[in-house]
């Protein structure tokens, strides 16, 4: 069993695998400094689930399950603190978590992109080097996203490929195509964990993730441990906007020609899929990439499986597309790898068409939570002005 | 003509190129935080070259030339004293050479790592913000380094090439493989800058630079007008290292095998490739990359490149290797394309052996300067412990 700290422990994720971790036996610490739940009281928004604060979660985490989970409060650019915490804890993994995660909100204007590649890349360096003074034979977890490689027309591979050039060969970081200032931070971090594997001999396990959907794992068996959902344009993902959008009786609302192709997973095989990286470290030195996905679809094609999801359960919606405020291809080839976690024993266990179902039923239950922030769903920063503007209306 | 401003205009190339593109007509505007005055004095060395502080310069440069350069002090750092500078100002040009630019002082320590990243990442962002804001149309013209390819089996191209993988092409971002804290900002930068260009319409031309050596241009003609000449461990390449060792006597010290190459060009060939930059500008959007080269050697080979020179001067030297205090490859492949300047009519007009005489006679004229800080030469810095110690003594 080993100890894990993870950066990031009051997110979406996070909660959910400080949970699923301890289920496994393994000790949990956490540190957040909740800037999450400043970032989408900010937007004007808040999490559809009614999330307790963090001393709750963690009561209720020991109550409930028995789980003793240790939390720090404060930031990855404080160095002092992040010192503080490794130097106590000596972990044997680091799952890092502890990053701005939305574009849109990245792309607001230059305060929002500035601090999103302030904390992001600015933590992430802090981390990297508390964990060689502290805890140099730890295991870095970092999440990183699918959003990092872009949509070339070719095969992504799993980080690495082996390029031919001119009668020569080598193999040689995939480049990476961003789409947002916080995308780009995914890609700064990247190589700067990458470096410092290399000339450190640190280890890591970045995780390219795809679009992670879900109300609940088997250890959310009660309101007081619900893991955050957001729905708003800024920190919900289009998967979570549609869903959100049906139980409140509005048009789902793709983006462009919604012929745009993202790579999906369920959270529960989220949780799989970091809890095989947790358990199987990479060598000593080593820096590895998983491609962590399970289903690929279009966004127009999403929306249709909400809809279609929706039916049963009363909720008749339509599909109404909107002029797409990112900078993204309309049309494009998407073929991606992800063997390695497959390697490791990885075995999806839920389907979008079963997630949905169960998501749509969570919502129902908070239905009144998503209309009171309604206005928060329909897209108001565009990728081309790059500073927030009054909000197109939803229909 | 066109109106340039130049962020970093007190350092090394900054100041050159001031009084260069002045000699050529533009009207100049400058900004700078005299950080590297700071950096340099911080690790316990100063430019060998006695170089007059901004007023000094300004001055001189109107006394005897009549340039009329105007300047404002400020970081890129802070947007408020940017957005001034550039909402007055709304250049044609804006030419970055304002970031920290040396990987062993990024490579210090955490304190080091942060401070270039910092600087180098948000200051390169709050700039890009800052032209969106107040000058959309004009051109950035952004300091690179040939160091962001690292050195891969296979040839280097200008920024892009045709990749060709699993029977499927694309036109794609050549991947960055850098070797420090630093080389890492600037390849952050490029992604960033690149980004900037496809969304708003920027245009940038971004510069792969190989290591520039030189004392001066025609320009310089008095004292008061010298450019910066950095020899300590941190600030001063390998070039310099060797040309203030040789001017004071002692042993010329590459690093590891020598077998490194690097690519070179002289100051004044610099030169006249920005000005090709500057005044032949992308189409509006475009971000195009140039590999601004000339010669290319290894380090012993440079060294001996610089004994050579050193024997009419009466300068008998050694060559004694230290161990590699970085992370790079001790042999192997370099080849760089370099066209792209080639195309706008750039020519080199310095050979190393040409201008190694010009510097070593110039720097014999500040022989007692170089000597006061010799201590400053020897490596200190060790990418694997990423701290700064006691140094190996020279000799």
């Amino acid at each position: 069993m080993s100890k894990v700290l993870i950066c990031g422990i009051d997110g979406y994720l996070g909660w959910t695998l400080a949970l699923h971790l301890s289920s496994r036996g393994h000790e949990v610490i956490g540190l957040d400094n909740f800037e999450r739940r400043k970032n989408v009281e900010e937007v004007g928004s808040w999490s559809a689930t009614p999330i307790s604060d963090i001393n709750e979660r963690l009561k209720s985490a020991k109550s409930r399950h028995g789980y003793e989970i240790s939390f720090a409060e404060g930031s990855t650019l404080d160095y002092g603190f992040l010192s503080k915490v490794m130097g106590k804890s000596h972990p044997d993994v680091v799952v890092h978590l502890a990053e701005q995660p939305s574009a849109p909100f990245s792309m607001a204007d230059r305060e929002h992109a500035f601090y999103t590649q302030q904390n992001n890349v600015l933590g992430t360096l802090n981390l990297l080097f508390a964990m060689k003074e502290y805890a140099p034979k730890s295991h870095l977890v970092k999440l990183g996203t699918m959003g990092e490689y872009g949509t070339p027309n070719i095969a992504i591979p799993e980080g690495f490929f082996e390029v031919e050039y001119r009668g020569r060969k080598d193999w040689m970081p995939f480049p990476r195509q961003p789409g947002s200032f916080y995308h780009l931070t995914k890609v700064h971090d990247s190589a700067n964990v990458m470096f410092a594997c290399k000339v450190w001999g640190l280890s890591s396990t970045d995780i390219m993730q795809g679009v992670v959907y879900g109300t609940r794992t088997d250890d959310i068996d009660d309101d007081s441990l619900l893991t955050r959902f957001d729905f708003d344009e800024a920190f919900g993902t289009a998967i979570n906007r549609y869903c959100a959008q049906a139980v409140i009786g509005y048009p789902l609302t793709p983006y462009g020609s919604g012929r745009q192709k993202r790579a999906f997973i369920a959270l529960v095989d989220s949780m799989q899929c970091l809890t095989l990286a947790v358990e199987n470290p990479p060598k000593q030195g080593e820096y590895r990439v998983f491609n962590q996905i399970d289903e690929v679809y279009g966004v127009y094609e999403l929306a249709e499986q909400v809809k279609r999801a929706g039916r049963p359960l009363g909720l008749d919606v339509g599909i109404q597309a909107l002029a797409d405020p990112r900078f993204e291809s309309q049309e494009h080839f998407y073929e991606v790898d992800h063997d390695n976690l497959r390697k490791l024993g990885f075995r999806p266990t839920h389907t979008l068409e079963d997630e949905l179902d169960i998501m749509l039923r969570d919502l129902l239950r908070f239905k009144d939570r998503i209309d009171a922030k309604r206005d928060a769903i329909a897209p108001r920063t565009t990728w081309k002005d790059g500073k927030s503007k009054p909000g197109r209306r939803m229909v």
